[in-house]
């Protein structure tokens, strides 16, 4: 079984993307919109500013209440539609109940949505074309699948989860590397009959699902999913220690796909259109 | 088992559509390009330009000579995006080779784009929006299963083909209806296996594909693919008389899929943005 290691990958890209940025002939400049004071958001926006640092990518940070109304929000991704200076947009999600998500996602200029989620982007990806950005987690898992040299084409790929985010562009980008592809969900009976048949096998669903050995000793499982256990140990979708004998290639938890989403994001940031 | 009798229910929404487009308050007007002089292709537009007439839609075919530019298709397009009276455009596929087809159906204004083939149409269906069109024969397909009752709701779906115009849209369709969906296509490995799964088939493939026993006997069998086999005789992708007596449900090849994707898209046609 070998470890795939999400962390020191994510290290290497971020050190082409920082090299790339040098030689480019503007800097990119990242504008993160935060609504409300969820702590997890928090989190995971101050880590998207420290990996901009890094690589040598401006970033911005824009706080709103968690009263903000749509429309103000609305208005805001207009002008940073607009600003020349501005090369890339993200809203942190989730947002406020009383902001509808996919207005908000839509307004954002596709070729400013380094998250890859407006309807053009999506589109583009589902009919074959190259979109200006790929979604983050998706392409972070591909490049961990490629630097591990795991075969794809032909392949049985089980997806568990139908995110905008995860499930479904995975599933786009799996079957255009020739994949045969199941998405399964919170209505998919006999799950584990699904997982059986996986040769490649990505959970994003955020508890843990996946406690059951694989039906081939050379599957590859890629853990999406991270969440705190009832001990508050950070955890992912498969338990690790149940599963990873009966597979090829597994990912910890963390350090695996969390650091290469991070890495795929900035990837994104740095290209300007 | 039960025939799916795609004719008769063309029929009862070829009937719904003309009374509908009786009680707008403008004609909808279709424009069809045709380029080139492929004989599937002028049958295909004279079908379309028939049930138009039917249900009293408005209709014009633009006919292009095999050699037309890409350039001047793209600026025709634009024309007809323009032109207020003209509230469809369709583009008969397959284009010569020599034209972009990505780059022309991009061009639609998707408020027109009764095929619902464009990234933004494309786009919004997969993150779960409302397009301004759904593809016209999966959307065929989801009125049909709806008139025999399936339950599609954590099913097993198989769909056997990949295409822009059937088994990628058709996937998400199913998937919003939370059945867990398995797309197959050319690289498949162990195809019947796949097909064994299914509580609802839908092959799309172009040649005679289907030739197991179903797995479950209510199991549903959709057959889109259309051609003629060595006698000349028109038949789909199932081996009809093989796989029937195994399923619950099966649609027959013509008078299944066919006419219903004419009635999906008069629907389509009716609608005004």
């Amino acid at each position: 079984m070998i470890l795939m290691d999400g962390k020191s990958l994510s290290e290497k890209i971020l050190d082409k993307v920082a090299e790339r940025v040098k030689n480019l002939e503007r800097i990119p400049h990242l504008a993160v919109i935060l609504v409300g004071d969820d702590p997890a958001s928090k989190i995971y926006v101050a880590n998207k500013k420290k990996a901009a640092e890094k690589v040598g990518i401006k970033s911005t940070i824009i706080e709103l209440p968690y009263e903000t109304e749509e429309k103000y929000l609305l208005d805001k991704i207009e002008e940073l539609n607009d600003d020349f200076d501005v090369t890339g947009i993200l809203v942190q999600l989730p947002l406020p109940k009383h902001i509808d998500k996919n207005k908000v996602v839509t307004a954002i200029s596709p070729k400013k949505d380094v998250d890859g989620f407006t309807p053009e982007n999506v589109g583009k990806l589902a009919i074959g074309l190259e979109p200006y950005f790929y979604p983050a987690t998706p392409q972070g898992i591909m490049m961990l699948l490629d630097e591990y040299g795991i075969e794809i084409e032909g392949k049985n790929a089980v997806i568990i989860g139908r995110s905008n985010i995860v499930g479904k562009p995975m599933a786009q980008m799996l079957l255009r590397r020739n994949a045969t592809v199941t998405i399964c969900h919170s209505y998919t009976k006999e799950i584990e009959e699904k997982i059986k048949t996986a040769d490649i096998l990505v959970s994003a669903v955020g508890k843990k699902i996946v406690r059951c050995k694989m039906g081939y000793k050379n599957s590859v499982v890629i853990d999406v999913g991270i969440h705190r256990d009832s001990y508050g140990k950070v955890t992912g979708d498969v338990d690790f220690d149940y599963v990873s004998p009966s597979c090829g290639y597994i990912t910890p938890t963390p350090g695996g796909v969390g650091p290469m989403t991070i890495a795929s994001l900035m990837y994104n940031a740095s290209k300007i259109y």
